[in-house]
């Protein structure tokens, strides 16, 4: 390449990187505008709050989606062929191709049909749930289902539709593939929530059934999330919210929002523990990746894969109580002072069959992950009506739990996600309970003695290595790019059956 | 006209609408912005957000400047002349007309330098407040005043420089008018002042100078600001600040900010019921003229008018505190158990000259805005250089208030406000401590017994007046226009000078 083609290159590859800067200005906005409206707004904001998040959501896809953006990706087709694939700026152009790819496919009026539909669904969602009736939601949900159809065969797949819903937020994956893992969880998870179901005299998590002073639960969980390492304070907030979240305007402002039960300690300490590992992740990608594609987890299931290291693999083993059951004792010296490791070990972990998947302990979670997986699956290939899924959902539970349902409300009403797409969100909680076990059986073996830390309350080995393997990558690699990166292989459930057989096999003396 | 004439024009005029209400969805959402940052934000977040803001700004200053806005004011104009003055169609033409002229008579290269110069000055101001030596601040300072003055070029005015930029916060005022204004203020409150310092033995605030819990103080000021019946529920929020402020989304969602001195009741209830005045004014504007240059008060000091409102003639009389006091007695039995109502308003109303504006009273306040003011016109006017302006401001303060500033950093280094403009600010609290209180007295003889309302709490007489009265209008009226139409008479001190002069001759017993 000559000087001049060069710097025309360079010059191009400028231009478009202040495109995306600009459309990551506009996208980070609207997240503070979610996060005051989530955490502050009065009732009264909504009305203007709703015009402001549609304008600057516009404008935003409007200068993405611009023709300019695909010349310029054209343009410099052949610059990234010639860079190395995991070069930051190969790494945007590959990331900002797909995304662009995604975004161009979709017609107009498809996306504003969408969020019309959304809309209506979700109004008919809350009525439906009032009256504890899902016919109130079939004819929504039949058209969401309909635009979901629509929105698969508009982006293209391979081999089925769902895949297509999948790759949006599971980058390479498909629904085959997922089936098979499923199956394989079903294969190990199935009989052992049922042998545990048998000896489930043997746990109590009475210890957490307490009267805990907000308050303090707050300040207790705070200190968790500063003892793993979530900066809270020069980087960080937390706040109060209806459903909690996490979210990032930049690495250097991340935020953890939690609910509090007075009368049982797990939503607040478990449930920030959840945010600040989702938070780490966002603290954790480098701040040159800001106002660029980079600027993201590598998927929807390795952010959880964080969230469900700290909440679980961390969380609820006996190092870290070994750690925070002195702490927990000077904030609850009346619920807490008699209680020993192995008491607070096990009621951290109880395993009990329910019905609503967020409170869903480790064992059970991905049953009732598989079977809205398996029910959309089903639905996408024709062989289940929507009107018939409360009966599909049922049975599932019957199969796979050994319970059913009483009413349609703690059934298939129970998740907000159908109103906004069918297909796509779920499995990413399963992708990310796996992947967590995967990659933390790596960080330990990569480190070893790093449980001996944890009951001292040192989590900075273990979050530097994830800050080192997973964080440092941003968006640069697909999931199953990254997981074969750093733990040597794909995403197997292997580690993550090993691991949650032994610890429930010694736990409930199985 | 013809009616495809006339389909013709109502397009127009809906396009025009629909640029508007996009401009002032970007604006609406930076202000959400500004809100975070202020009273939310971890320090780590301020370059994200500055990239945010500057984005956000330049997309809608773009908007509203495009060729686009001056094509269709153009076509506009004969169906602007052909509507009433004061119909709405006809006023979003007017104001959106004169601030279309403003924003496109500055060359984008001067806002730029202005923005880049005043983010330095900001810097050095900071630098100098520290070091207490003006020196460091003034060639940046300089450098705002030779651009204040492009500023003022590009934007023409009759008489002199400094009109121009006064008529950007206060339409249809000018310098020399106000310099007369300040003259006839001048007159009275000078030898006022003078005659009070000779009896400060008189009054004592030693009441409110006890500690107070800071959590009470908040509970109380939240109990007064709902008490003048500023929505902090449904429509409104309240948080802290280090610099207190009122924001509005929509008049459906405004938000105030406080600061609490322990050692002090005055900061936080007269600062909270001076921007919840701010914020009844943003409640009071009407939901229709939302995504409009309607959507603002007439002025900033008729904004400021609505604040001193609040926090002076109602919130320092003697009526409000006879039914206040019972309920500052409930919250600080101990500090205010036995204060009389006679007490407790002398408390609120000492006079004491002083060298700080934002902590001076009612008497001495606007002498520390003409001070600012003459030393505004007289660098415009080549009279004085920068340099000396701090010799300048201590001769002044010695002739009006009769101290003299120890330092700088008390003295001609306290205002941020000349780190962003020189000249066109300060005025403005001026015309609202006037303005005030023409309006107050106008709502008075309106609604005779007004003030036995408010001492049994009751002040929805005085707050309907003024929503029917002045936020009903919105930005409509120019000031002057709108003090017209409300009192009679354009502004003047007299209402203002005879209410100051007759309270203070009797606290002081002069």
């Amino acid at each position: 390449m000559g000087q001049e083609e060069e710097e025309a290159v360079r010059g191009k590859l400028e231009q478009l990187k202040q495109v995306l800067a600009e459309v990551e200005d506009l996208e980070m906005a609207t997240a503070v505008l979610y996060w005051d409206q989530q955490t502050q707004m009065p009732r009264g904001g909504a009305a203007a709050r709703a015009d402001q998040v549609t304008t600057l959501r516009r404008l935003a896809h409007e200068k993405f989606t611009s023709p300019e953006v695909g010349e310029l990706l054209d343009a410099l087709a052949d610059h990234e062929r010639a860079l190395p694939y995991d070069s930051d700026d190969a790494s945007i152009l590959r990331v900002t191709r797909r995304e662009y790819s995604h975004a161009t496919k979709l017609p107009r009026d498809l996306v504003v049909e969408m969020s019309r539909a959304a809309a209506e669904a979700y109004h008919k969602w809350v009525d439906a749930r009032q009256a504890k009736d899902f016919g109130i939601f079939v004819s929504s949900l039949e058209r969401i289902v309909t635009l979901s159809r629509e929105k698969a065969q508009a982006l293209g797949y391979e081999n089925e539709p769902l895949d297509a819903l999948i790759d949006l937020s599971e980058p390479g994956f498909g629904a085959a593939e997922l089936d098979r893992l499923f199956a394989e969880l079903r294969e190990t998870l199935v009989p052992l929530a049922k042998a545990i179901g048998e000896r489930s005299d043997r746990v109590s998590d009475a210890l957490f059934r307490q009267r805990f002073d907000v308050e303090k639960q707050l300040e207790m969980g705070r200190a968790a999330v500063r003892a793993i390492g979530f900066n809270l304070d020069d980087r960080g907030r937390q706040a109060l919210s209806v459903h909690p979240f996490s979210i990032s305007f930049t690495p250097d402002d991340t935020r953890i929002t939690t609910r509090v039960n007075e009368q049982w300690l797990g939503p607040s300490l478990f449930g920030l523990l959840h945010e600040a590992g989702h938070g780490t992740y966002m603290q954790g990608i480098p701040v040159r990746y800001r106002r660029t594609p980079l600027h993201n987890g590598a998927s929807s299931g390795l952010h959880e894969s964080q969230s469900r290291l700290w909440e679980n693999y961390v969380g609820r083993s006996r190092a870290f109580w070994r750690f925070f059951l002195p702490v927990a004792k000077a904030f609850f010296p009346g619920q807490l002072g008699r209680a020993t490791v192995d008491e607070v070990y096990a009621a951290a972990n109880i395993v009990k069959p329910s019905l609503i998947r967020v409170e869903a302990d480790e064992v059970t979670y991905n049953l009732h992950i598989m079977i809205r997986f398996e029910l959309e699956r089903e639905v996408f290939a024709g062989r289940l009506a929507v009107a018939d899924l409360p009966a599909a959902w049922n049975a599932k539970f019957q199969a796979y739990l050994g319970i059913t349902p009483p009413d349609d409300l703690v059934g298939v009403l129970q998740d907000i996600h159908w109103t906004q797409s069918f297909g796509g969100s779920f499995q990413s909680y399963t992708i990310g309970n796996v992947a967590s076990v995967a990659l933390c059986r790596r960080a330990l073996a990569d480190h070893l003695g790093m449980e001996d830390e944890w009951a001292k309350g040192d989590f900075s080995g273990l979050l530097t290595w994830m800050q080192d393997n997973v964080h440092a990558h941003g968006a640069k690699y697909k999931p199953n790019e990254l997981l074969l990166k750093v733990t040597g292989e794909e995403l197997t459930p292997r580690p993550y059956l090993e691991h949650i057989k032994a610890k429930y096999t010694e736990i409930y003396r199985l």
